[in-house]
């Protein structure tokens, strides 16, 4: 068994469609917040392809690095999964039935899905007899926990939901009984407006001061910059709380908001604390914005919905904006999206109304309208005031800038 | 200098950020992508933190897996980025300025930003003497690329854009010129609607016949499976078309597409195939179906627009539901999502009205209608049609899901 070391992690994750792109690696990140607010440090993050011999170095050499090795991916039902033969060699076991797993494989093929049961399935009950089998209550491959060497290995399938299930209910509550581990804190802000190397030089006097016990890192995304504290000693929980309060006024002109929240969630939260609400008419932003506040639960309680107007006609018939207006300034402008944002406000009866029109790209661009081009306008009861901006980028970050930023503009009109 | 081996990448990324969780690494993905299309396979994928001793250690050891390091990350202006000077250390160099980046640093501050250079961007410039310099034309800090024991190192900003840029301008024209290598040969094609292991069981003959030499993977996500075929052998090139018109035959039943499409993508093309029009009314999906559509350039030919109807009030006012079917049906049922398509369709004079309604949670689930029970419905010119789904997942997903789900639905009904 395992003394109650310090517990430090390795995350290995499996599969060609990681190193050849077609997948985005959101498992990783998912199991660094919650390792991480589980006081276990994640050193390093490695993805490796369904090869036989890669994963084995892989998994061999992982320990010299952590005591907790993660592995998911390479558990499916189909042919190009070999992670479990894999660990049954590595461990020294044999691969045997077991019972609990095949209840629930055939629980979930004759209860849940009512779909006959093929023999495929059923392997998946299989497991190395060096293993302690971590059920999986979302699906059918069962987890695996072995121990070599006072290091643990823990092999998870990689089907997001199925991984997470596991970790919360059993994966993260084994390691935090058997290591010891630290409470790591953090304090994130979110500043909006001003580029990293110009907050690096208005936070230079506040970083000399800083104790080296407390790490200040800078994480810009999107024209926008999270500051974040970190420290790892448990003496320094006030200190971090005082040096973040300090940071909080060297940045107050910039600040969104002093926790980790998106821009989407400040400008929610605001509207609930005012008991305001919300309608958006978005061109060039093809829905996003609206998608943005409606993946947070309880936006319902200040979002009434939205128009996403793409054509002219929808601008005229749906948001009763002029067609002297559009034929006079066009429909990226200043004048067509303030009439937008009234259109939507007094359409839906809300209390803000929100709205953009730009030019994302890649086509679209003029002499005097380049790509990256946007107008953004919100009106309220007694006013419409509006903004312009200029994005460089492709279509994508364009759509992302223009939403992040149209947000924080409405945030900054709500007073 | 380098002889031309065979070129094999290793992708290291730097940042405490991806370690917690605060960060999802993008960049990989599209270097794995890229480096694909030009014949260069990625072996291994490695993330660590801003660590003076981790980011040696990996960097020394991935060269026993790879000739080619791909770094990114740890180069901006802050103090919290260590990377230029380990690898001036590493490399045996002396930080000296270079001409060609201190102009790009002046140009893009006083010509593009329009704001004061200070100190710290000057530092920008400065690169170890040791190290070939790539030109960064979308920022300030440079690429710096070395070479050591037969081993590429590059390293670039962790900023996607120009990381992207300087590979596809720069460092991929380099690679290729410099190593040998494989043609890699992706054939993948998008289904929808059965499971992994399902399809497993309908292939088994076909991997059985399968050319060891050609590789078979399924890719799932959100309700769809990805097959992909893949060589690197040239003389595969001729069988793995062969090998690929066979699999679209056995899986035709729940084919979308026969290339690495997304949905969206799916039905686009199809609408334009068949020069249709289309506007969505959105009540659970809250504006997501939209921004996958408006995601892709030139959609404006075909999208009219939607109406993210979150409210029940909208749903009458905008979508002129009746009050009385709200009534008595609710808001998530197949009366109330049926007259939602019509009344988009109508509205906006589409060929084509595509509604969804349902239950995303946490909350509003009942027990004749749970979390996860969603309606949608596609209406045309002489008929309406509609269905119901059941997701077992958490907000995103089932968002996700719903969007998916409801863009194959619409495809489906297009005839």
């Amino acid at each position: 068994m395992i003394n109650k070391q310090k517990g430090i992690a390795s995350i290995i994750t499996i599969g060609d469609e990681l190193l050849i792109g077609q997948t985005i690696d959101t498992n990783s990140a998912w199991m660094g917040i919650a390792l991480n607010e589980s006081g276990i440090a994640v050193r390093r993050r490695l993805a490796v392809g369904d090869n036989w011999d890669d994963i084995w170095q892989a998994i061999e050499q992982e320990s010299a690095f952590a005591n907790i090795i993660l592995i998911t991916g390479g558990l499916g039902p189909t042919a190009d999964d070999i992670t479990k033969p894999l660990l049954c060699k590595f461990f020294d076991g044999e691969l045997v039935v077991d019972q609990g797993a095949l209840d629930n494989v055939i629980d979930i093929f004759s209860n849940k899905l009512g779909k006959p049961l093929i023999e495929r399935n059923l392997k998946q009950a299989e497991v190395p007899n060096t293993c302690v089998v971590i059920p999986n209550k979302r699906g059918t491959a069962p987890g695996m926990l072995f121990e070599k060497n006072n290091c643990v290995y823990v092999s998870m399938p990689g089907v997001p939901h199925e991984m997470k299930g596991m970790m919360s209910d059993d994966v993260i509550p084994w390691l935090i009984n058997h290591f010891s581990v630290d409470k790591i804190i953090h304090k994130t802000m979110l500043t909006v407006g001003i580029g990293e190397s110009f907050l690096a030089e208005i936070l230079s006097p506040f970083e000399q001061l800083l104790p080296p016990e407390i790490k200040l890192a800078y994480l810009p995304s999107y024209g926008m910059v999270r500051l974040r504290l970190t420290t790892s000693h448990p003496s320094y929980q006030a200190e971090i709380e005082k040096q973040f309060n300090a940071l909080k006024i060297i940045v107050q002109e910039h600040l969104v908001a002093d926790e980790d929240l998106s821009m989407q969630a400040a400008v929610s939260a605001k509207m609930m604390e005012q008991s305001k609400t919300l309608s958006i008419a978005e061109s060039c932003t093809g829905g996003y914005i609206a998608h943005l506040i409606t993946s947070l639960a309880g936006s319902s309680q200040f979002f009434f919905g939205g128009i996403v107007s793409y054509s002219n006609e929808l601008k005229m018939s749906l948001l009763n904006v002029p067609a002297e207006i559009l034929e006079e300034f066009g429909a990226v402008s200043i004048q067509t999206v303030e009439k937008m944002a009234e259109g939507i406000r007094l359409k839906t009866g809300s209390d803000f109304g929100l709205a953009t029109s730009g030019i994302m790209g890649p086509g679209g661009g003029t002499d005097t309208k380049p790509v990256g081009y946007v107008c953004v306008a919100v009106s309220l009861k007694n006013k419409t005031v509006s903004t312009t901006f200029q994005f460089r980028f492709d279509r994508t970050r364009n759509i992302e800038l223009t939403a992040i930023q149209a947000l924080n503009f409405l945030r900054k009109n709500m007073g």
